[in-house]
């Protein structure tokens, strides 16, 4: 088989990991030759090959030697480019940029397509887990109903620091951007944004739709206070945020928002900075998969087995000519919901099964709550499943 | 794409899933051009073309338009028979022949390298849960340290119908057989062989090596009684068949055993005819799958992604020239356990730590417990992990 060259752009956290990697082990038969960087003086604990690095992107694309681009820096702009320029050279590309495969997901691929290379990027959606191999290949053969996920790690480690340890919010930020899991400014994270790119990624793979992330509504975890975390303690739940779509007749829907989950769901047991997904689909019935969402190694695996698939030329199916389905942003099904709100919220609107201080039971439309949000910036609302609302309702917690 | 042509022997559960979903649905770009069945004038639940069926194995064999042989029959001499035929007349096979695989997985791997053809068997192995396919892809870029499943649906609807609905061993088997998740003789499942031959083929794709399942020490549950129902039940614990094989030092070992497990044990929801299967890896670290275990559509969909591997060529690695591990036997690492036994029962060269009417709770080696069992045909014995034994201790449940 072909010993393949490649050139890497970023050398942060996952970058090193997949460079150690290649260089420690000859099995996966690619060697890095030259690594874009922006400062190369920058002190790293890693053993370099002198003139390996370089700050001019040129030297890497232009050098007919190498025969794949691995991306890994974090602008999705700076990638896009990078990744345009690669294709044009006739370069395939493994990259784990989310954001940038989020926003121009589309083009990427008719690109791809135009210039006859190969994309993958794995690592872009859940770390280690390998959400969109099992997309591709296992489900291809299937019809997916429906895909949730947890798939951004600080937000869950900062729940799981909240309810399991009884910690608060920013406590738990904290501690989360201690040990490395948080950035210093985690909006992304925490607002929901992050998991919403995965979820427009993971689409695509399990429905054949491109639907860009702003489409998507949104609630994150940054507004969650005492009351909520008590509340699930109390009642033995969890909270986690999700992610999720599903298709119904043709018609996809899809948000990103913190649930409530008991002991008896997949999700109850995943914590700290694992990711989990669960997939349902017409042959396979419900299927579950938890690993480890981010970190230097978990991500650099998704890399490297994405290179190997470089290596044996896995197939790749082409974009759908015509979308047979359809996206609508529709947020108008009612939910059960627990919302905290001020003194001056206003209730028109929402069917509310019960008050305590500081927070409320209710149903109603996520639009409308988006809408009411605009006024009313304290309020939060966590969902609910039917479920645990019965169950919730038999325990007399409720009256 | 070219079209795919194929030939299948068996129209059981699966072959029947299979069939109907490559009617249905012209996706797959494959077509059941004839099926050799034992018995033609069998009463079927499908519409079939005229002279589709056919008791001639030659008829599919030896017809050279025919590209695949979707191999789905019970026997698995006969099975290997169909297999040897099929390869030497350059056909690729799909089978989920568990038994078939297990028993002759180098021969066949073999043959397959030598007539130059393909050979998946995905549906052999935890029905809709891709586990070969993440072993042979995703983990191929990692290294496995251990590997551990539920991989018997049946053993885990009767566990699950004892502990969670209270059921006694015989009125839960006799459930299963109602519901069709037994057969009507369950040694094969109750004993636990077949979950020793699903681990015997997953640690060939796990570590590169062959066991032959004869190899890997087992106890299954056919033994289990009240007494250690009762105390699961007790300390809210649940007793799991589970098959793990581990690697320390390029030495694997492996074994099958009744396992209790706690509630933070990603196996604990586990229920019914559900599989899990948790890989524990350098990179990726502990990552868990979990999906239904069998069944005509859940494994009729590993079938169909198998086929679409053949169609889009998807590559194989070879077998490895030169086994660089080895496997040992080995049961001498100490268990805590507990085990039912009768009054002439010796407990001799066992650490009993606790005794109740009806069972005791030991520390042993899992190879003296299998010499005592040959004088003791009573005894049976469910591992405990030290963790749990530990909170058994702390909860001074065992004083």
């Amino acid at each position: 088989m072909k010993k393949f060259k490649a050139g890497l752009f970023g050398l942060g956290v996952v970058g090193s990991g997949v460079y150690k990697a290649l260089q420690q082990n000859g099995k996966y038969g690619i060697s890095i030759e030259k690594i874009a960087v922006k400062n190369i003086d920058k002190k790293r604990d890693l053993e370099l090959p002198n003139g390996i690095l370089t700050t001019a992107a040129v030297e890497i694309l232009d050098n007919t030697d190498l025969d794949i681009i691995i991306e890994l820096i974090n602008d999705p702009e700076e990638a896009f480019s990078i990744v345009k320029k690669a294709f044009k050279k006739g370069k395939s590309v493994v990259s784990a940029n989310k954001k940038m495969v989020a926003l121009y997901h589309k083009e990427i691929l008719e690109l791809r397509e135009k210039h006859g290379v190969k994309f993958f990027y794995e690592g872009a959606v859940c770390g280690s887990v390998p959400i969109l191999r099992l997309l591709d290949q296992h489900y291809k053969s299937d019809q997916v109903n429906s895909i949730k996920a947890i798939a951004n790690g600080t937000c869950n480690f900062i729940l799981s620091k909240m309810v399991s340890e009884n910690q608060g919010y920013d406590l738990a930020l904290k501690d989360a951007q201690d040990l490395g899991f948080a950035e210093l400014d985690p909006y992304s994270d925490v607002s929901g944004e992050d998991t919403r790119f995965k979820l427009s990624i993971m689409i695509y793979h399990a429905f054949g739709l491109f639907i860009h992330p702003n489409e998507i509504p949104l609630q994150g975890i940054n507004y969650l206070d005492e009351n909520i975390k008590d509340f699930a303690q109390k009642h033995h739940l969890k909270i986690k945020l999700i992610g999720e779509a599903q298709e119904v007749n043709g018609k996809i829907t899809a948000k990103v928002e913190p649930q409530l989950v008991n002991e008896s769901h997949d999700f109850y047991n995943i914590e700290n900075e694992y990711n989990g997904i669960l997939v349902d689909a017409v042959f396979a019935g419900e299927q579950f998969v938890k690993g480890k969402g981010a970190g230097s190694f978990p991500t650099a695996l998704a890399v490297l087995s994405n290179l190997k698939d470089l290596k044996y030329d896995l197939a790749v199916a082409k974009i759908a000519k015509k979308e047979i389905k359809s996206y609508s942003k529709n947020s108008k099904t009612e939910i059960y919901f627990i919302a905290g709100f001020n003194d001056n919220f206003n209730f028109q609107g929402l069917e509310v099964l019960n008050k305590e201080e500081g927070y409320i039971l209710a149903k109603g439309q996520f639009d409308y709550l988006e809408e009411l949000k605009k006024g009313n910036p304290d309020l939060y609302w966590v969902q609910l499943s039917e479920n645990i609302f019965e169950e919730l309702v038999n325990q007399e917690a409720l009256i």
